[in-house]
C-alpha cells in the first residue's frame, strides 16, 4: 500500500515540480478542476495591470499598433502551436470555442460540397452537438449523424463531409485515437475537425502527424488563460487558401483599414477572424502561455497518467464498497488528464468535498469529475483529496446536501 | 471671436465637468478618439485586479456562481439598457459587434421567411457590409441592396426583410432618423436592425420610442469598456420568443448544465448567447458603466453638439484657406459626436497631430476624424486641439510624413 510519504517522495522527484510556483493557488484548496478553469499563473496579474494602466490608459488607440494588439490573435496562437503539433501560421486565436466550431463546420461543408453529413459522437460535448444542429438547420440538406464512439468508423461513408470529435471526452476522459480516426475519415473522403478543449496542455497533440484537417480548442482550461478567454482554431496549411469564411467580419478582410465596401478575405488564417479581437483575454492567455516555456509535454503526460492512476488506485483501495464506480478508462493511455467516478449521490458528495476545499466538479447524472493539471497538482494533493473524500463519506457529510436537495425538489 | 478664456469659462459652467475625474487620461494628450477606443475609467483597474486576483485566483471555478460570472451577460447589459431606450431584459452582452450582427441578420431573415432582401447603406461601416455579404452567401436566395442614404426609403419594398443601418455614420458622423426610417421599414413590412456602435453613450437613443426591432452595439467606444470588449445585442420583447438562434452554443441552451444532447433554446435573450462569456471584458465594461450613474444623456448630447460646433467654427476661422473641407453635417442635430474634415494631406496631417499629442484618426481616402466624448473632453481641449492643428499647418510639420509615405510608395 502506498502512503502519504511515498506521495511526497514522488513530488520531490517530479521533473515538473518547479512549475507549481508559477501559479497562485489559494491556501486550503486542492484544485482538481483545472480541466474546467485553469488556475491563475503568477505572470498574469502584472501583465494585465500593464495592459490596462499603460497600454490602454496611456497608449489609448495608439496601442493597436504600438503595443501590437492588432497582431495578438496570430502571435498568441503561435505560442501555443507547438502544444498541438501545428506550424505557427496554422493557428489563430479568436472568439469562443463554439463560434470557432461554427466557422469550421461551415467551412468543412463548403470544402466538400458534394457531401452533406456531419458525423460525430453521441456523447460529444454538448455545445459541439448544439452548434452542429445549428449548422444542419442553416445549410439545407445537411445531415447530422450522432453515433456511439464504437460506431464512428462504420458511420463514415460517401456522404460524410466531416468527422468532428472532441479529442478527450468531457465526461469519461476517454481519448480518441486521432491518427486512426483521421485516417478512417480520409479513407472515406471526409475531413476531420478536432475539438482539443480537453486535451491541449494535458497530453501531446500532434495534428500534423495525425494528418488532421481542422481543429478548435479552448484557452481557459489546461492553458490557464482565464474565465471565458479566447479560443483558437487550426486549419492545416493545405486547406487555408480554399476556406471561404462564413463570419465575414472586418478583421478577416485583406485590408481592414482601407474600409473598402466589398469583402475580400485576408490570406492565411487571418480570414477566420471576425470582429475586433478581445485584447484582455488575448493578453491574459499570452502571459499564461509563458508557463509552458521549456516544458516537455511528454513529461506532462507521464505525470498526468501517474496522477490519474494513483487517484483511481487510492479511491478503489480506501473507499472500497462505498459505491464508487470508475467511469473513465482504467488504462492511463486511453484517458485524458481527468478521472470520473459514478456515485448515486455524486452531486451531494461533490458539494461536501468542495465545502472541505477539494474542488472537482459534478456532471449529470451521477459523475464526480476530477482533473489533474500536471503543472500544479502534486501527488500529495491526490493523496489528500482521497483522504478528504474518505472523511466526507465517513462523516456522511453529504447527507445534509442530499436532504436540502430533496426538500427543494418536493 | 471666441478665445481660450471663453472656453475655460464654458468648462467651468459645464454640468458634466466633474465626470472627467472619473477617467485616467495621460498627461500631454488631447484625446479625440474616444469614438474609436474610449478612455480608461478610474474604476476599472481596481475592479480588474479583484477579478483576477480574488475571483479567478482564489475563487477559481466557484466564481462562476459565487462571483456571479454566469449572470454577467445579462447583468452588464441591464446597466446599459437605459442608454438605448431598452428594458433590461431586451439587451444582452456577447461576442463582438460583427458576430452579433450575423446572429441578428440571420434571425431577421428567419422572422420574414417570405422576403429575401437586406437593405443597407452603401457607406455603412464595412464590417456591417461584409457580414451582410456573408449572410447573403450563406442563405440561398438572399439579396443585398446597398444604396445611398438618400435612397433608403425608396429601396424598401415587398421583398425587404430587414433594413440594417449604423445609426451614426463612421466617416461623416451623420445621424440617421431612427424613428422615421423604422416607420418606413415597418410600412414596407420589413424589420429594422440598428448598429449603435457610434451612438450609444454619445447621444440619446430610444429604440422603444422608435419602434426598432433589433440592434447591436459596441462596448469599447463611448462606453469605455476597453479594447475588444464584448458587444451587446437588443431584441424587442415582442420578437424574442420567435427568434431561432443560428449560433446555437451551450450558453444559449435552456439548461446548459444538464449537458443534454439536444439543443433547446433558453427563454428570452439568453438564447442569443453562444460560447462561454468573456469575463474579463464583461467586468471591465461593468466597471466602466459606473461612470454613467446619474448622467443625463440629454446633457451629454447638448455638450457633444456644442463641442462639435466649436470645433467646426474654430477650424474654419483659424485655418481658413488651408484646404480643410467639412465632411460632417454642419447642423449639430444631424451629427453624432464626431466631426470629420477632408484634406488632401489628411493622413500626414493626422500623423503630425498625433506626434504632438492631439489624437484623432484618419479614414481613407482623406478624412481627419475627431471624436468628442463629452464625459472627458473639455471646451479648452477643443481650443487647444485646433491651436495645435494650426501649428502643424504653420510648421508644415506634416511634410516629413508626406515625404516618408511617398518614398515608401515609390
Amino acid at each position: 500500500m502506498i502512503n502519504r510519504a511515498d506521495c511526497e517522495r514522488l513530488d520531490r522527484r517530479d521533473p515538473l515540480r518547479r512549475k507549481r510556483a508559477a501559479f497562485r493557488l489559494p491556501k486550503g484548496v486542492i484544485y482538481l478542476d483545472g480541466n474546467s478553469l485553469g488556475a491563475l499563473p503568477r505572470a498574469v496579474p502584472g501583465r494585465m495591470r500593464a495592459l490596462i494602466e499603460q497600454e490602454w490608459g496611456e497608449g489609448l488607440i495608439r496601442s493597436w499598433n504600438e503595443a501590437g494588439w492588432i497582431a495578438k490573435p496570430a502571435a498568441v496562437a503561435a505560442r501555443l502551436a507547438p502544444l498541438i503539433g501545428a506550424a505557427p501560421d496554422e493557428v489563430i486565436c479568436a472568439d469562443s470555442t463554439s463560434v470557432n466550431l461554427f466557422k469550421l463546420l461551415v467551412a468543412a461543408l463548403r470544402l466538400r460540397p458534394a457531401r452533406h453529413t456531419i458525423v460525430t459522437e453521441l456523447g460529444n460535448f454538448p455545445t459541439d452537438l448544439y452548434i452542429a444542429e445549428g449548422v444542419r438547420e442553416l445549410m439545407p440538406g445537411t445531415h447530422l449523424n450522432r453515433v456511439e464512439a464504437s460506431g464512428l468508423i462504420r458511420a463514415l461513408d460517401g456522404d460524410s463531409a466531416v468527422l468532428t470529435l472532441t479529442h478527450v471526452n468531457f465526461r469519461s476522459g476517454r481519448v480518441h485515437d486521432m491518427a486512426a480516426l483521421t485516417a478512417a475519415a480520409h479513407g472515406a473522403g471526409a475531413l476531420t475537425l478536432w475539438d482539443l478543449s480537453h486535451s491541449v496542455g494535458a497530453l501531446p497533440v500532434d495534428l500534423a502527424a495525425a494528418g488532421a484537417d481542422l481543429a478548435i480548442g479552448c484557452g481557459y482550461k489546461y492553458l490557464n488563460g482565464g474565465p471565458g478567454g479566447p479560443a483558437f482554431l487550426y486549419v492545416a496549411r493545405r486547406h487555408q487558401g480554399a476556406i471561404r469564411p462564413v463570419l465575414t467580419g472586418w478583421m478577416g478582410h485583406a485590408q481592414p483599414f482601407d474600409f473598402a465596401p466589398d469583402y475580400r478575405p485576408a490570406g492565411g488564417l487571418t480570414r477566420l477572424l471576425c470582429g475586433t479581437p478581445p485584447i484582455f483575454g488575448l493578453i491574459a492567455l499570452e502571459a499564461a502561455l509563458d508557463v509552458w516555456d521549456g516544458v516537455d509535454i511528454a513529461l506532462v503526460r507521464q505525470k498526468s497518467v501517474a496522477l490519474g492512476d494513483l487517484f483511481v488506485r487510492l479511491v478503489e483501495e480506501r473507499l472500497a464498497g462505498q459505491d464508487f464506480v470508475l467511469a473513465s478508462p482504467r488504462a492511463g493511455a486511453e484517458r485524458g488528464s481527468q478521472v470520473s467516478f459514478r456515485h448515486p449521490e455524486g452531486y451531494a458528495i461533490m458539494q461536501a468535498l468542495i465545502a472541505r476545499g477539494v474542488i472537482g466538479d459534478f456532471r449529470t447524472p451521477d459523475i464526480l469529475r476530477f482533473g489533474f493539471a500536471p503543472l500544479y497538482v502534486r501527488y500529495q494533493d491526490v493523496w489528500d483529496a482521497v483522504a478528504v473524500l474518505g472523511e466526507v463519506m465517513a462523516d456522511r457529510a453529504w447527507d445534509a446536501a442530499v436532504h436540502r436537495r430533496r426538500a427543494a425538489v418536493t
